[in-house]
C-alpha cells in the first residue's frame, strides 16, 4: 500500500507477487493431472520443481524479512503469507504425491472438482495478493476474498459429498483410507486459501 | 484485568466471554448428540448455525484488535484465544459432521465419554476466560486451567483404551477408519482446551 | 550470542540446551525401541517420563519468557524453539504409544530407517541450539541446519517408498491404517526438526 516509500532494495510486493505466480502454477498444473487421473513421471517431477521453486521463494521471503527493518505492512503478516502460500504448495505436492503412489489411474470426478475449486481459489487469492500494492482496490481485495471463503464452504460441502459416497459405496477398505485421505487434503487446500485471505483481509483492516 | 482504562468501545472481555459461551453451547449440544448416539438432520444444522456463530465472533474480535491500539492484554494473546476457542468449535463441528457422513446410530460409551471430558473442559475454560475481568481472580483461573490440563490428560488415556479396544475388536476395517477418526478428533479437542489454557496462564504471568 | 550480558538469573541458552538434551533422549530411546520392533511396558514408561519432562522444560522456559524483558534474541523465536522441541517429543510419544496400543511386535526396517533419521537429526539439532551461545559458531550452525533440511527430504522419500510398499503388499487393511500411520508420524518429526531448523536459521540472520 505504500510500496512508493519502498522503491529500491528488495520489494516485498514484487516477492509475493512472484510466489503467488508458483501457487499458481501448482493449482494449474493439479488441474491437468486431476483431469488425466494419473500421475505420470513427468507431472511428478514438474510438481516437485514447482514446490521446489515456491519453496525457495518462501524462505527468500522471509531471509529478507528477518534483515529488513521497515515492512510495507506488518512483517508478522509477510510472514504468514510467504509460509502459508509455501503451504498450499505443499499441501498440492502432497496430494499429487499419494496419487502417484497410490498408483491411481482413473480419473476421479471428486478430485477433478477439487482441483477446480483450488484453481478458482488460488485464482482469487493471486488478484488479491497483486493488489495489495495499491490501496484504491480495497474493493476489488475484499470481493476476492470473499469468494475465497465461499470457495471453501463449497470444498467442505464437496469433502462430505465425496467421503460421504465412498463410504457408502465403497467396500474395499484399502480403497477407502486412500481416497479419504486425497479428498481430505482437497479440502485442506481450500482451508489454507481462506487463512491467506484472512490475512489480507487483516492487512486492509490495519491500514484504513 | 486492567478493565476499568477500557470502558466504551470495543470491551474485549466481553467479546471473549460471548465467543467461550458459544463454545460452551457447541459443547453442550455434543453431549446431547453423543448420548442419543445418531446426527439427525436438525442437530446437525443446530451445530453448523454454532459454528458459524462463533466464526464471526472470532473474526469480529480480530477486526476489533486490528483497528484498536489498546488492549487489556497483549494483542497476539488475545488473537491466540479468539481462534483456538474457534478451533474448538470446528472440531466439534467436525465431528458431529463425520458422524452423520457415516450413518453413525448406535450410542458409543468412548464418544459419550469424551462428550462428558469435553463438556467439563469447556466449563472450566469459560470460568478462566471469564475471570480474566479482575487479577483477584488469579488463583481461580489456576485451578481451572490446572483442570484443564488433567481433562487433558484423561484424554489421552481415553483415546488409547478406545483406539485399543477398536483394534483388538472390531474386524471391520471400515468401521476401524470411521471410529479411529472420531476418538482422535475427540482428543484433538481436550488438546486445544489445553492450548488456550496455556495461553490464559500466560496472561497472568505477564499481568503479575 | 549475548550471552556475556545474560551472566545471571534465568539463562535462556541453558535451558534450551536442557531442553534439546531431552529431545536427544527422546529420539535415542526411540531408536532403542525401533530396533526391538516391540514396546514393552518399561519403555513405554520412561518415554512418557521423557516427554513429560520435556514439557515442564519447556513450559518453564515460556513462563521464565513471560516474566523477562530482555531476552538474548528475538522471544517469539525462543517461543518457537520452546514449543516445537516440545512437538518433536510429543510426536516421538506419540509413535511409541501407538506401537503399544496397536501391539507391533515385529521390527520394522522402515521405522528402524525412521528413527535412525530422527537420531541424525534431533543430533544436529542439539549441536546447532548449544551452538547459539556464540555466534562465531555460525557456519557451523548453517552446516547442521543444512544436514537437518536434508534429513528431512530423505524421510519424505522414505515415507513414500514405505507407504507405496504398505499399499502394494499389505492386504490387511487394519494393518495398513496401523502402519500408514507409524511412518507419516515419523516423517512429521523429521518435518518439525526442519522447522526449528529454520527459526535457528533466522536467529542467525537477525544477528549478522
Amino acid at each position: 500500500m505504500f510500496e512508493k516509500f519502498f522503491p529500491k532494495e528488495f520489494n516485498f510486493f514484487d516477492f509475493l507477487d512472484k510466489e503467488v505466480e508458483i501457487v499458481e502454477q501448482a493449482a494449474g498444473l493439479f488441474k491437468i493431472i486431476a483431469a488425466k487421473g494419473g500421475v505420470n513421471e513427468e507431472d511428478r517431477e514438474k510438481m516437485r520443481a514447482i514446490e521446489h521453486e515456491g519453496d525457495k521463494m518462501a524462505y527468500s521471503i522471509i531471509d529478507h524479512l528477518n534483515k529488513t527493518f521497515i515492512t510495507p505492512f506488518d512483517r508478522e503478516d509477510i510472514l504468514t503469507l510467504a509460509k502459508k502460500m509455501d503451504d498450499i504448495n505443499d499441501t498440492i505436492n502432497t496430494i499429487v504425491s499419494r496419487m502417484k503412489v497410490y498408483k491411481v489411474t482413473k480419473a476421479d470426478k471428486y478430485i477433478i472438482e477439487f482441483a477446480g475449486l483450488i484453481d478458482d481459489s488460488v485464482k482469487a487469492l493471486a488478484c488479491a495478493i497483486k493488489d495489495l500494492r495499491n490501496n484504491k482496490n480495497a474493493n476489488n481485495i475484499l470481493k476476492n476474498c470473499m469468494d475465497i471463503g465461499k470457495l471453501e464452504s463449497a470444498g467442505d460441502k464437496l469433502r462430505d459429498t465425496a467421503i460421504g459416497e465412498l463410504f457408502e459405496n465403497e467396500k474395499n477398505a484399502i480403497e477407502v483410507i486412500k481416497w479419504k485421505e486425497l479428498y481430505q487434503e482437497g479440502e485442506t487446500v481450500l482451508d489454507i486459501c481462506k487463512v491467506v485471505a484472512h490475512v489480507v483481509e487483516s492487512i486492509l483492516v490495519k491500514q484504513a
